[in-house]
C-alpha cells in the first residue's frame, strides 16, 4: 500500500523521508536510495545512502555525524589503523554488522533489494527501502585533478578538487527493481517526492537510468521535489561548491532547470520566495530547514498537500 | 636468530610460548602455530589459533575468556544478531579488524605467512609467528553424530557429540613455509618445544603433514614436548574427554606414545612424576601449571635446561 514513493541520497534526504514516514501510516512510505556512492572497502560492500536511510527510519542514526550509527563504538577502526590498514573511511563497530552481512550475502548470490528490505525489517522499519538499482551504478567525479570514484572525492578528499562535471557509470544500462514496479503501479500512490538531496551527486545516478526518467516522466501521479538550498546554500555538504564549479547560478532556479521535465511541482524555502516566478513548474514556498521532528513532519506534510492540490490524477 | 622453534595450538600453548619468549632475547623465538581450526565464517577468514598466540605474545589477550582480545567490546556482534546473522562464533569489535584485513589481504593473493608476520610486527612481537602451512588444512571431528569441521564441534556444539576419529583434510599435500625452514636451519637454533596444546586437536594437525613429520624426526636439535596433563586433567578444552572417547588412557604416558618417535623428551607435571617409568623418552618433571607470568618464565627456562642436557647437539 505504498502512497509515497520518495528518491533519496543519504542525510538531507533522509529527514524528509523521516518526516514522510511520521505522517503517513504504517508501511505507506517506499523509499528508493541511490546507490551511486557505493563501494568496496576493505573487501565489504559498503552502500553509504542505503545505511543511512535504515538508520535514520530505524531512529538510530548518528545525530552528531548524520551518518553511521547512534552510540557508537570505534574500536575496530582503531585496531584497522593498528595493523596499517585503510582508515580514511570510518567504519563504526555497530555499522560493521550491516557491512559485512550484506558482502557475505551478496557473495552467496542474494540480491542488494532482497538484503536491504530484510534489514529494514530487522531495523523494524516498516515501510519499504529499496536500491535505485541492483545493478553497478558508480557516480564518477571529474575534477581538476582527474577522475575520482565518489568516496574517494568525498571522504577522502573533502570535496576539495574542482569539480567539472560528473559521469554516472553503468547507469545507461541499469535497471529497476521490481519493489519500484510494484510501488508505482499500487492504485494508492499519491505522490513521487525527490528528497532535498543534492541533485547532481545524489539525484543525478537516478536520472541517468532511462528506466528511472522514463518512470519520472510518464508517472500519473504528481512528481514534487523539495529544493535542498536555503538562502543560496545547502544546509550540508557540497551542493553549492559543486553548483559555483560547474558554473551554474547557486539558486533554487538552477534546482528547478535540473529538474525540468520531470517534476511538477517545486517546494522552495521562505527565503528563495522570490525566485517563485522565475520557475516554469508550480512551487509551493516553505520553511524547508528540518532541524527538529516536528519541522520534518511538518514539511512532509506540505508536500503531502501540495500533491494533492495537483488535478493530475 | 631463531633459538627456538615451538610448535602450538591456541590458548595452552600461548602460555608457554609467552614463556619462551620472556627467557628469550628479543627475536630469538619462531613459534609455529596449527591452522587446521582455522574456518570461513561471515565472509572472513578465520584463524583462531594464529590469533590467540599474538594476541598473546603481544600482551594484548583476553584473561578471562583466554582468547580474543583484552578489553573487548562486542557491539557488532549484537548487531549481527539484530541483523539474523549467524552469531554463534564470537568476534570482538578490536578482533574483527585481524580478520577484515587478513581476508582482504588474502583476496588479494597475498601469503597467509606473510600477513601474519606483518600482523605481528604491528603488535609489537619481536619474534616470529608463523602458520604451520599456507596450505588449506583442516581438522575434521569424525563423532557420533557425524562428521564436523572443528568450530562447529569444539564452539558451535561445545565439544559434547563423542568422537570417534580425526582427519585432517589437506594435510598430506601441504607445504611448510620458507620462515620455518630458515627456522631450522638456523645454527644458532637449540630446541624444538612442542607446547602443552591438545595432541590430537593441535599438534595432528602439523604431524599429519609429511614435510612437518619429517623435519622433527630428521631435527638436529632436542625436541622436547610439554604434557598439556595435570593429575591426568587438561587445564582446559577437552583433551582428556576426547581421550577417553578414543578409549585411550587419561594419563601423560598416552601423551609420551602419541609423541613416540617424534621427541627426545618430555616434561611431566609432578602429579604424573609416577608415570615416568612408563615412558620410553627422556622426561623431566616440574610444576606445569602456568598461571602467572612468573610460572611461565620459569617452565620455559626448565624447558630450555632441559633440551641443553641432550648431548644430541
Amino acid at each position: 500500500m505504498t502512497q509515497v514513493l520518495a528518491l533519496s541520497g543519504g542525510i538531507g534526504g533522509a529527514k524528509l523521508a523521516e518526516g514522510l514516514q511520521r505522517v503517513l501510516f504504517p508501511g505507506e512510505l517506499t523509499v528508493a536510495v541511490n546507490t551511486g556512492d557505493d563501494f568496496e572497502h576493505l573487501g565489504l560492500a559498503i552502500s553509504p545512502d542505503l545505511d543511512t536511510m535504515i538508520y535514520t527510519l530505524a531512529g538510530m542514526q548518528n545525530p552528531e555525524l548524520g551518518w553511521g550509527r547512534a552510540n557508537e563504538s570505534w574500536n575496530f577502526m582503531a585496531e584497522i589503523e593498528r595493523l596499517g590498514g585503510e582508515h580514511w573511511f570510518r567504519l563504526g563497530d555497530k555499522d560493521l554488522a550491516v557491512h559485512i552481512e550484506r558482502t557475505r550475502r551478496l557473495d552467496a548470490g542474494e540480491k542488494l533489494s532482497a538484503i536491504t528490505a530484510d534489514f529494514a525489517r530487522h531495523f523494524g522499519i516498516l515501510g519499504k527501502v529499496v536500491p535505485m538499482t541492483n545493478d553497478l551504478v558508480r557516480t564518477m567525479v571529474i575534477t581538476d585533478e582527474g577522475t575520482l570514484d565518489f568516496q574517494h572525492y568525498f571522504v577522502g578528499r573533502r570535496c576539495e578538487p574542482v569539480v567539472k562535471g560528473l559521469a554516472y557509470a553503468g547507469a545507461a544500462d541499469a535497471e529497476l527493481v521490481p519493489f519500484i514496479d510494484e510501488a508505482v503501479q499500487d492504485p494508492s500512490l499519491q505522490a513521487i517526492v525527490i528528497c532535498p538531496s543534492n541533485p547532481w551527486l545524489s539525484i543525478g545516478p537516478f536520472l541517468e537510468m532511462p528506466a528511472w526518467r522514463q518512470l519520472l516522466v510518464e508517472a500519473t501521479v504528481p512528481v514534487i521535489a523539495v529544493s535542498p538550498l536555503v538562502n543560496g546554500q545547502a544546509v550540508k555538504g557540497p551542493t553549492t561548491k559543486i553548483m559555483s564549479e560547474l558554473q551554474l547560478e547557486q539558486s533554487s532556479a538552477t534546482i528547478a532547470r535540473f529538474y525540468e521535465g520531470i517534476i511538477d511541482g517545486l517546494v522552495l524555502d521562505r527565503s528563495e520566495a522570490h525566485l517563485a516566478p522565475q520557475v516554469s513548474m508550480a512551487t509551493h514556498v516553505t520553511a524547508t530547514l528540518m532541524k527538529t521532528a516536528a519541522d520534518k513532519q511538518r514539511v512532509a506534510r506540505e508536500v503531502m498537500d501540495f500533491a494533492r492540490s495537483f488535478s493530475k490524477l
